[in-house]
C-alpha cells in the first residue's frame, strides 16, 4: 500500500550538468540544470528545462545552441555555486576559476575543466509551464583523455558524475555497478 | 584537450523507469525507459522518450496517460527483463509475478512492487526522430511508507533507485551523499 505524496517532482535520478552559452555581448555563462535527459537515440538529442527567468534562456533562444558540461564529485561544490548566481550580475567562468572552450560545431562555450561535454544545436523549444523544454540535436561529444577507456567510450566511473535527488535537494555520487543491460535480465527467476 | 567522440547519446546519468499503459484492450504493460527527466516543476512534469514501434507508445496516444513505476536495486533483473520483451508478445506483469494497480487519477496501472511510482497525464507529445518525446503531468507521487522519512518525503537511500550508463549500457546504483544543494556551493573556495 502506498502513501500519496501529491503532485510533486519525485522522479529520481536527476542529472547534474552545467548548461553553456553566450549572452548577447558575447559573454559565456553558465547555469545548472537538473530537468534534463536524452531525449531521441536518432538524431542523438539531449532535453534541458529552463525558467524564462533565467540569464541563459534569452541565450539559447538567440543562439540556437547550448552545450552540457557533465561535472565530477570533486565539482560538487562549484556545480552548486553556478546553480545558485546569475550571469546577469556575475562572470561564473571567470568567478570559479573556469576556462570556456569555444565550440567549432555550435555557436555556444564548454567548460575545459569538465570530463565530458556535449554540443547541441537548438531544434525545439516547447513551453510547458514554468519551464521550457528545450531539445538540443547533440553534434559532438568531447571527453578527457582519462576518462576514456580502452574501447574509445567515456568510463562513467572515472567521469563520477553528479546526481541530484528532487526530494531532499541533495547531491550523490554514482554507486556500484550492478549489471549489463540488455543482458541481466536474461537469468531472471521467472518461476518465483 | 578533449578527444571527439561523435555524436551520441552519451549524457550521464540516466534514469531506469518502468513506464504502464492499458493497451487498446485494457490489458496492463510496462517497458522499462532510459531516456526522459523532468521537465516542469509547475505544473510539475516528466518526459519521457519512446520509439513509435514500441507498444506503449500507441497506448500513451490513445489514453493520453502513463505511469512512472522507480524499480530499487534489487529489482535490476526485472526492469531488464521488461526492457527487453514487448507487451505485444507477453503480459510482463503476469510474468515478472507484478502486480497492476490502477491509477484513481490517469488511465494507466502503475506497479505494485516498486518504492516509488509518478502518475502521468498525457498535456504535449514532440516528434523528435527516432523517438518522440511525451510530457506528464505529474498528478500525483505515490510511495511505500518503508521509504519515506519523518519529513513524510521518499528516502532515496531507501529507494535506491537505478541509474543507466549509456556509455556501456550498464546498470548502477546510487553513490554517497556529497552535500545539499542551494547550500554546498557557498563554501566554494573563490580564490583558489
Amino acid at each position: 500500500m502506498k502513501r500519496s505524496l501529491g503532485a510533486k517532482t519525485l522522479a529520481m535520478p536527476a542529472p547534474v550538468w552545467l548548461v553553456g552559452t553566450y549572452d548577447t555581448e558575447g559573454k559565456p555563462n553558465i547555469m545548472t540544470a537538473a530537468w534534463g535527459g536524452i531525449c531521441c537515440s536518432k538524431p542523438p538529442c539531449v532535453a534541458i528545462s529552463l525558467r524564462r527567468a533565467t540569464y541563459s534562456y534569452a541565450s539559447i533562444e538567440a543562439r540556437k545552441a547550448f552545450t552540457i558540461s557533465i561535472p565530477s564529485e570533486a565539482q560538487v561544490k562549484m556545480a552548486d555555486f553556478v546553480g545558485m548566481e546569475s550571469g546577469k550580475d556575475l562572470d561564473k567562468f571567470a568567478v570559479c576559476h573556469l576556462n570556456p572552450v569555444r565550440s567549432d560545431l555550435v555557436d555556444a562555450p564548454y567548460v575545459a575543466e569538465t570530463p565530458l561535454i556535449l554540443e547541441c544545436s537548438l531544434i525545439h523549444t516547447l513551453e510547458i509551464g514554468l519551464h521550457s523544454l528545450f531539445v538540443g540535436e547533440i553534434l559532438d561529444v568531447k571527453a578527457e583523455e582519462s576518462v576514456i577507456d580502452k574501447k574509445g567510450k567515456p568510463d562513467i566511473e572515472k567521469i563520477q558524475p553528479l546526481i541530484f535527488d528532487p526530494a531532499h535537494q541533495n547531491y550523490f555520487g554514482i554507486g556500484h555497478a550492478l549489471g549489463k543491460a540488455f543482458d541481466i535480465g536474461k537469468s531472471l527467476n521467472l518461476k518465483e
